[in-house]
């Protein structure tokens, strides 16, 4: 009866035992070396022991650290970009070319035309997304969004992988080409993470790639390059990525940004000369004010008034992309099948999409023809296109031509241009493929400018006069300070205007783009966030908010307020089996290591992969051998004279196919063995998780960052964000009292309401009460929401703790039995 | 003989105690209300409280905080730095203007018009320093050196009072205002701190005032917006201030820079086209280059060999300064009395640069006529001056004139005028002045670029050849780009390319700009610091150092290999008399508490002062009385009969004035206390010193970050940056083993050898020995270079315990025997 109970106990523990152990090494296997994020934060570097692995490379090293490893990882980084974007220029440029050219050889015939030109579009945006599909589903989106999480400190996986570099390269290179209203700065952001992460990986640069904070500082400055080498912009590119991606940003990392895309840019317009034979190297888009009186002082409130339509714009841009976004994700539900192919919806957009474009349709009336540089180019003409309401006719330069139609004055080809381009992008940008919002919005910005400088042009014909003189309206000044402010608005970003003075290589505009621009962000940031916090929003990255201007309550709240109290903790004391028990019960990737319970004084923490460890060491093959092999012998004296022992009176246990493995391994020596039936099994295994934990090899994080209860919302945010935590001990005189992870701080941020629909996965959600609605639902329902571990893991490369591979040698029972036949 | 020993140490201890009482309490006296840096940094803030005080001003803030309190706190200071640089702007021009009227009324007498054009100078100049002297000497200097150390969190005394706002913009305007080759930048950044500070002591703003993270952040953006409003040059500036000042910056601050920036430049703009009658907003030393070709790909050799000459130059520039300022410090140790004085030194330094630059002397061949902005703008001229080597022949438009000298080619005035105002510059920032070294190295660069740009049109006369035209050299803009190359190397920063090209209003040669500040700043940044670290470096301000672009060792120093193992600490069971030894014994700013001496367990820290109010509150008069009274009462039971017993018998022990003070409130209730003499006196004292401490009201701050034994340099110098810390605790498994402190951070970091002669104080040195030297003499040595701490102190401004008012009751023991007296 006794034994009933207890093999049935035994069957029961054996599984879950089992379960769990293969169910962790799975995880392990598919994670490759998996030490936690926080653990690579403390530890020491090993950078020496690599150098002396590569021992062909130390020379090379030797002679690169002499110049200085950064200036040349850099210099190379900005050739790379350079080369890159320069291609990338060229294959898009060739393909826009394309679809031009098919579409003024089938004039003869208007739906061949029509077919032609729709399908041209369709078919490269399929083969697109079908090809990040494929290689890399990680290419996908802008970028900005995923690398703003990697800086942060959380690894989101096969992100910076060189099949993800050629995934993105070629599917945004065929994105862009397809005519939609796309653009490539947001990519450029990921794509020169990616390079920089890339050349990290080369041995030469070893040293860098196995430090964990320079990788993380590379890849900052990296990240810094991005947008400098698309636009040709390379101080307002800088700027940009740096706005977009971080909170805190070290001014060193500012420095090897514009250093790298110094070279970039350099390099660039060097390709750029050669091969198109340009005579030099200026702007991308020159404009030709007037450089003597701009624009008029009185101006200034339209500038303002454009800034602040601007700003509302963008916010209505961010939301209505989050809408269709939402919209799609739901429509995933009951739709699964045409959702797991992927390519029905890509198709469904661009096809509508080139169909409005359609220049001898419904495009004649918006411009469809020109592509997004077309368009700028003709937006920021010189000169005014209406004369008291008619467009003037004057012999048109190329392209500008389009903007007049007989049956639609200017202002009306203008407004729907940029009212029909605005939903078309917020539309576009929801395509699985490679696309940044940028490009687009600036052309829509600048639609939207040109049109209120035709208007202000169209009332004041004579131009404000200003003392003496006449200076009549500029309209391209005001598509230079749309452009500013509606790209402002939608990224958060003041930037902007750098860069569109740096298109323009004309500085003239500086100062009403500056307040346009600050008034945009003014309005669109108290309405909503930024593009690429919504998409991080509705990706459900783990990351956190950035605080709003007028949050005052984040200096009132307290970390009291916010934080758990009801910690689970391992003491120095506990036993093996508290450790499993633990293990089991919560998925922590850390717990809080107290000294004894009863004081709480709070040690440090230590990693969910250490304890596997640990616990797999104390039941490993290893020692159950050893245990044998001492038991083998006892049993040799009491019992040499038996010879015969039954030879497989274990089999109800081989379950396992490395059991003929170890048998041909091993030669048998079953004798005396016999006694290690299952009740010792289970005896040994509860006796060993009887046993104290021995925490001597094992590495111990300290508490890096202990806050106080009274610890304000604000200087806890500050120092999450500043270090990358995802999770602090709050402390009183030494003692825990409770733990903030980055969900408690997200839902104080954001309130309770503004996360609804697009909760993020809170990486440490199981173990905790929420100390205001301390309720046993709540626990059960994280629980429950608890995403799947696949897209977001913590998992980090790099790890010197042989623990890992002591953990694989971590095998369920059925394995004991077989081992004890090869000694 | 046993009262007698006791008797002696008594009086020693006594007196012990008196000094160190009266020294801790005039230090706190001095210092105001005084709460260390890092308790600050974990209070909760108190702005609740705070509201509830200001009632009148309630309402008002209700209406602000509907509004955005940070809005208009941003706006008001745009507004105000908008205002106050263009009152400068105006007073500065008026005072240059007055030295050229002087020269010019008195042109017929060459001696009379020396002395009136030297004496200008020097008068102005001795204002200048004289004012700052007497108002604020913490006026003097660039203030950039002293924004970064208090933004890194240690507060400098005075240097951000009202005094100081007046004294540094008074002063600023008549230096100047006296022609010297002094620059207004980078006191700008200081007035714009200053702006901050004092737009948040308003009512209105109380709010931000006393929240300590809200202020320094606020203190941060304003900082930003320095440079902007100067130059009118509001993007390059604020990058500029972030560049000068940060080592990690919150782009949130950024925003805000951005924001009042815009604001103060168009204030700025339209005051100008206001009052002067300007007809609309352009740039300052607006350019005229060619658009269409304004350089060719292969002149790019030259502008590179003009940044790497550039990057010398900063180099050598920084270097003669240091060497200046280092030597004129160690002539003060033998002529203490001319120093004293303050004002012969400028009287020197001014004589000898007016006289130089006196037009009608030397003056003439280095155009001394000029004014750094009418030299500037001549620099920039968009014609070559040179045609064959022979100065042109053509119409100079003004100014440009004084370049041509009939003995002195071009070149030479050029070279002459690059080269004199080179140290002229580097000597006069040595004055005792506010001062700004960027715009003086602005237009020595725009010097150097030009002699460079006019060598190149010499030997190529027809332009470089370009395919099928021919375009010409432009002088013009070589002086941009070495203006852009020399500032940016002098002040390492790269955001000099924006500002140079906002000046100038043209964008053409933007590439040139940034290959040569990048070239410049890899030369300038591996061989001397910054101009503003190296003021940080001769100031002896604590500051940590910035990592240099090659410095790979931080990634492998452990913080074992420099943390200091041997730490002074208090444990949970220490007596008090524990606790007066170590205050005694160190100077340290707070103490680690452990659990007990055995565990070695880390608590937290308790600050100094805290300990002090420990100490002085189970020693104060409150205690002594109610234990007199105690005891008075049992003496009354037993003595009850007696009525007067001796009334002074305890004369030998009143030393202080306070006693008649304390006499006159108090009313004599001398009976009974005859018993408490001298040894009951000191009896009582020495139990109370033998108690347990009681930490219960004591406020503990959390160990907030501890390191680990092998976390890498470059880590901690991060955590450190980041948050301001000053000292950090090492832990193994939350067991104190060491500690490291900025000092011993700046000594890892820059070696031992580069901080020779220039040793900065380090704010805890007392307490430990190197662990690399562990010898006492180390120990000593340390002691007795420590500085005193009136200059740099921890102190911070705010405070809510009441403590401190205790602490203020802490009184030798001399006061003790009177304090009976009142009951």
């Amino acid at each position: 009866m006794d034994a009933g109970v207890f093999s049935q106990m035994y069957g029961r523990y054996t599984q879950e035992l089992g379960v769990y152990a293969k169910e962790e090494a799975t995880r392990l296997k598919e994670s490759g070396e998996k030490v936690s994020q926080r653990s690579r934060t403390l530890e020491h570097d090993n950078g020496r022991c690599a150098k002396c692995k590569i021992g062909p490379f130390r020379w090379l090293r030797f002679l690169i650290s002499l110049i200085g490893e950064d200036w040349i990882f850099f210099f190379l980084l900005g050739i790379l970009m350079g080369l890159t974007s320069w291609a990338m220029e060229l294959g898009i440029n060739m393909l826009l070319k394309g679809q031009k050219w098919v579409y003024g050889r089938l004039d003869s015939n208007g739906f061949l035309q029509y077919l032609g030109w729709v399908g041209y579009s369709v078919a490269l945006i399929v083969f697109s997304a079908g090809f990040t599909q494929i290689v890399s589903p990680q290419a996908a989106g802008s970028g900005i969004s995923e690398m703003k999480t990697i800086l942060r400190g959380v690894l989101l996986k096969e992100y910076l992988t060189f099949r993800t570099f050629v995934a993105k390269v070629i599917s945004l290179a065929f994105a862009l080409g397809s005519g939609m209203p796309l653009g490539k700065e947001a990519p450029f952001v990921h794509i020169a993470s990616l390079c920089g992460a890339l050349l990290c990986k080369l041995p030469v640069f070893r040293g860098i790639y196995e430090n964990e904070s320079r990788y993380r500082e590379m890849l900052a400055a990296a990240c810094a390059v991005g947008v400098g080498c698309v636009l040709a912009a390379p101080v307002g590119g800088v700027l940009f990525s740096i706005e977009v991606t971080f909170t805190f940003f070290a001014v060193r990392s500012y420095w090897r940004g514009f250093f790298s895309v110094t070279i970039a840019a350099f390099f660039f317009r060097v390709l750029a000369v050669w091969y198109k034979d340009e005579e030099t190297v200026t702007a991308l888009f020159r404009t030709h004010f007037q450089v003597d009186f701009p624009f008029d002082l009185k101006e200034m409130p339209a500038f303002a008034l454009l800034g602040i339509i601007s700003g509302f714009g963008g916010a209505l841009f961010v939301y209505l992309n989050r809408r269709i976004a939402l919209f799609i994700k739901k429509q995933k539900l009951f739709n699964t099948f045409l959702m797991k192919k992927c390519l029905v919806y890509p198709v469904m957009v661009s096809f509508l999409i080139s169909s409005l474009l359609f220049p001898s349709g419904f495009g004649q009336f918006m411009a469809g023809e020109l592509t997004q540089n077309e368009a700028l180019v003709t937006l920021l003409d010189n000169r005014t296109w209406t004369k008291d309401g008619i467009a003037e006719e004057f012999d048109y330069i190329g392209n500008a031509r389009v903007w007049m139609h007989p049956q639609v004055t200017v202002f009306g080809t203008l407004a729907l241009f940029t009212i029909m381009r605005f939903w078309m992008c917020a539309l576009a940008i929801t395509m699985p493929v490679p696309y940044g919002a940028f490009m687009p919005v600036l052309v829509i910005g600048a639609g939207l400018g040109r049109l209120v400088g035709e208007c202000m042009a169209y009332w004041f014909p004579e131009g404000i006069h200003a003392g003496h003189a006449i200076y009549p309206i500029v309209p391209g000044g005001y598509a230079v300070v749309g452009a500013a402010a509606l790209s402002g608005a939608v990224s958060h970003s003041f930037s902007t205007v750098v860069m569109v003075l740096e298109l323009t290589g004309q500085i003239s505009h500086l100062l009403p783009a500056l307040i346009a621009v600050v008034l945009a962000n003014l309005v669109a940031q108290s309405l909503q966030p930024s593009i690429y916090d919504s998409i991080i929003k509705i990706k459900k990255l783990p990351y956190l908010p950035e605080l709003g201007w007028g949050q005052h309550e984040v200096y009132n709240i307290r970390v009291e307020d916010i934080m758990v109290r009801d910690v689970q903790y391992i003491t120095l004391s506990c036993s093996y089996r508290d450790l499993l028990n633990i293990l089991m019960k919560s998925r922590l990737k850390a717990l809080p290591l107290l000294k004894s319970a009863e004081s709480m004084i709070l040690l440090g923490s230590i990693e969910r992969t250490q304890l596997q460890s640990l616990l797999s060491q104390q039941l490993s093959c290893a020692r159950r051998l050893q245990c044998i092999k001492e038991r083998g012998a006892e049993a040799k004296k009491l019992l040499s004279t038996e010879s015969n022992p039954p030879s497989n009176n274990n089999s109800s246990l081989q379950t396992g196919p490395e059991e003929g493995h170890i048998q041909v391994r091993g030669h048998r020596r079953t004798h005396a063995f016999f006694t290690l039936v299952d009740l010792q099994i289970t005896d040994w295994e509860a006796r060993q998780l009887d046993e104290r934990v021995n925490f001597n090899n094992c590495k111990i994080n300290p508490a890096l960052i202990q806050l106080l209860e009274c610890t304000s919302l604000h200087k806890t945010y500050t120092i999450f964000s500043l270090l990358g935590l995802d999770h602090a001990y709050v402390t009183r005189i030494g003692r825990l009292i409770g733990v903030v992870s980055i969900k408690e701080l997200r839902k104080a941020i954001d309130g309770s309401m503004t996360l609804k629909g697009v909760k993020v996965a809170p990486p440490m959600a199981t173990f905790r009460n929420s100390s205001l609605s301390s309720s046993q639902n709540e626990t059960t329902y994280l629980q429950a929401v608890r995403p799947p571990e696949e897209h977001v893991t913590d998992a980090p490369k790099h790890t010197e703790s042989n623990n890992i591979l002591t953990y694989l040698t971590f095998t369920p029972k059925s394995d004991i039995v077989l081992s004890i036949n090869s000694e």
